[in-house]
């Protein structure tokens, strides 16, 4: 329950001895005592909804996300004697038993030499659990600041590799712009990875209005896996994720806005009903929510071109270029706005 | 666009064809001057969404539904002398541009001997097009009304069918109780009626929970035109409708109310889901109703067995016990309650 079944062999190999042949092949640099790293946080265009495999965090169907420049997350590591990784986050030290630090550390013992400890100061500059993708950020910056701690000198499509065995869409966070992620077909993920795309749009504009920053009551996690047990929807999810995909891949190359965010807002109205179709009903919008999607559909009616999606939480993403940037923070006092090619 | 290919071949024959040879079968008693008739308000439990064919107004599915006692339409119709229909709503007399009047004169033509007007006094006791179908307890009352007027003496599923021919949903309006309508199969929709079920569920109590009785902004008829035209998930709304019908029907034979109730929320959150993933989106919700909705939601985490069904509305509908009637009542202080076999 909660993964579809592959359409490959399950893999021979576990999630470990996977993470050991690639650190094999690493020609290692002479490993530091700190490092640090900036990823981006990421809004998938077309979404990551549903595991074709769990243990390799194996998505059903490929997706492509645009990386939020500043927002994202800055990780700093270092050697600690000690038995334990310590973990602070935005400026707070955390529990051993906290959720974050069971999974952070579970990533780290997969790829640290045994009895390496971490210290791990991380500080996101979005708000932690609220559907603004803080884990993608999160272990992105954690693969690059292990990349540069440990000297793997790794390349980009492994470190995405094992960016996404913490978190699926923390795959696409490892550049900025436009990246596509592959679904993959291989039993071990090895290329379920992600790479960035060419085209810059530096009129593209993307707005943050946040609802709520508290944590989710239904993790994406749990939320996926219900609504593949139950949402009998969801059945047509992944031909409609693999075409969107390909529509938003083709509107990116020719530079039409229109098609991008249009495709986009119906992907993602199209994943959250997927959800509303689970059971028990799994809806992660808020009465304001639907507020300000009300509120965008009506803009949008009166001719303004602007478009919303919407990922596992009740915050909107509005998409819209650079000459409507006035028009949307007159309509949305709120709104944050972000340049994404800046 | 609108409706989805027939797996029947087209009618030979026009609506208005087939009327003609349902009345010329009726057995007439002598026509009255005046009659009268009620029909009562309908909700489905497993919904009605999507024509197979448009003009007969035929459904992909069958459905069933629980009607509202009291809460209907009463009908009085009288022959005038005029050149057109009079039409009066809920005591205010109607222009004969107004689109109600427009489609209750077009059934009347249909049925009616050239030249035959009739004076039409409708009373509603639910607000109209506010997802309480009031156009299904309209056409219903019509129907009954008209059969008494004109002595036609038909048998009750030919009343149905011509109710449908008004109103889909109108065709389960004509009994109290708990309605089967069935999809039927026929190009002419001889055998698209509904017919009562013979189970009582004294106990049973439904609440209506009114967030607005606004004229909603996209009719039904063109909400379902609009999805299946447009909306990718709902190629497998027809068979989930389906096996929700049957588990519905089942669970009212054997008088489970927990497995009726779930498989009707289940089902109302699976067809607004299939309009959620509309193009446009379609989301007949308000932010109040989805502050209403999570209160349920969270009621019945903590124990109170409450369920919800919504129609193309931003309604809500409650499903309960008599016995949790008190609990209901607290926890919604406008709720209406209905006892559908009082």
């Amino acid at each position: 329950m909660g993964t579809i079944k592959a359409a490959v062999a399950p893999s021979k190999i576990s999630v470990k001895q996977w993470v050991d042949r690639v650190l094999d092949d690493a020609k290692f640099n002479v490993p530091a005592a700190k490092a640090s790293a900036y990823a981006p946080s990421n809004i998938a265009l077309s979404k990551y909804w549903g595991k074709r495999e769990a243990s390799f965090n194996l998505p059903v169907t490929g997706s492509v996300s645009i990386s939020l420049a500043g927002h994202g997350t800055h990780t700093k590591l270092c050697v600690i004697d000690g038995p334990k990784h310590q973990v602070t986050l935005n400026g707070k030290g955390l529990d051993e038993r906290d959720s974050f630090v069971i999974k952070l550390s579970q990533w780290l013992d997969r790829v640290l030499p045994n009895n390496l400890k971490l210290g791990v100061t991380t500080v996101n500059t979005v708000p932690t659990a609220a559907g603004l993708a803080s884990s993608a950020s999160g272990f992105a910056a954690l693969t690059l600041a292990t990349n540069n701690l440990m000297g793997w000198n790794l390349p980009q499509h492994q470190l995405s590799a094992l960016a996404r065995l913490g978190s699926g869409s923390a795959s696409r966070s490892l550049w900025h712009g436009f990246v596509k992620w592959h679904a993959g077909q291989l039993p071990d993920g090895s290329d379920s990875v992600a790479h960035p795309l060419e085209q810059q749009w530096p009129n593209l504009r993307v707005g943050l209005l946040t609802v709520s920053s508290h944590t989710k009551a239904v993790s994406s996690r749990e939320g996926m896996a219900r609504t593949i047990a139950t949402s009998k929807l969801y059945k047509q999810w992944p031909q409609q994720a693999q075409d969107d995909l390909a529509t938003i891949e083709a509107a990116i190359a020719m530079g039409d806005f229109e098609t991008m965010a249009k495709t986009a807002e119906h992907n993602a109205m199209s994943m959250h009903a997927t959800m509303a179709a689970a059971w028990p009903p799994l809806v992660y919008w808020q009465p304001e929510s639907l507020a300000q999607m009300q509120k965008v559909w009506q803009l949008r009616a009166q001719g303004l071109p602007l478009y919303l999606t919407m990922d596992a939480g009740p915050n909107l993403k509005l998409l819209f270029e650079a000459k409507h940037q006035a028009d949307v923070v007159s309509a949305f006092e709120t709104v944050e706005i972000i340049t994404p090619f800046s």
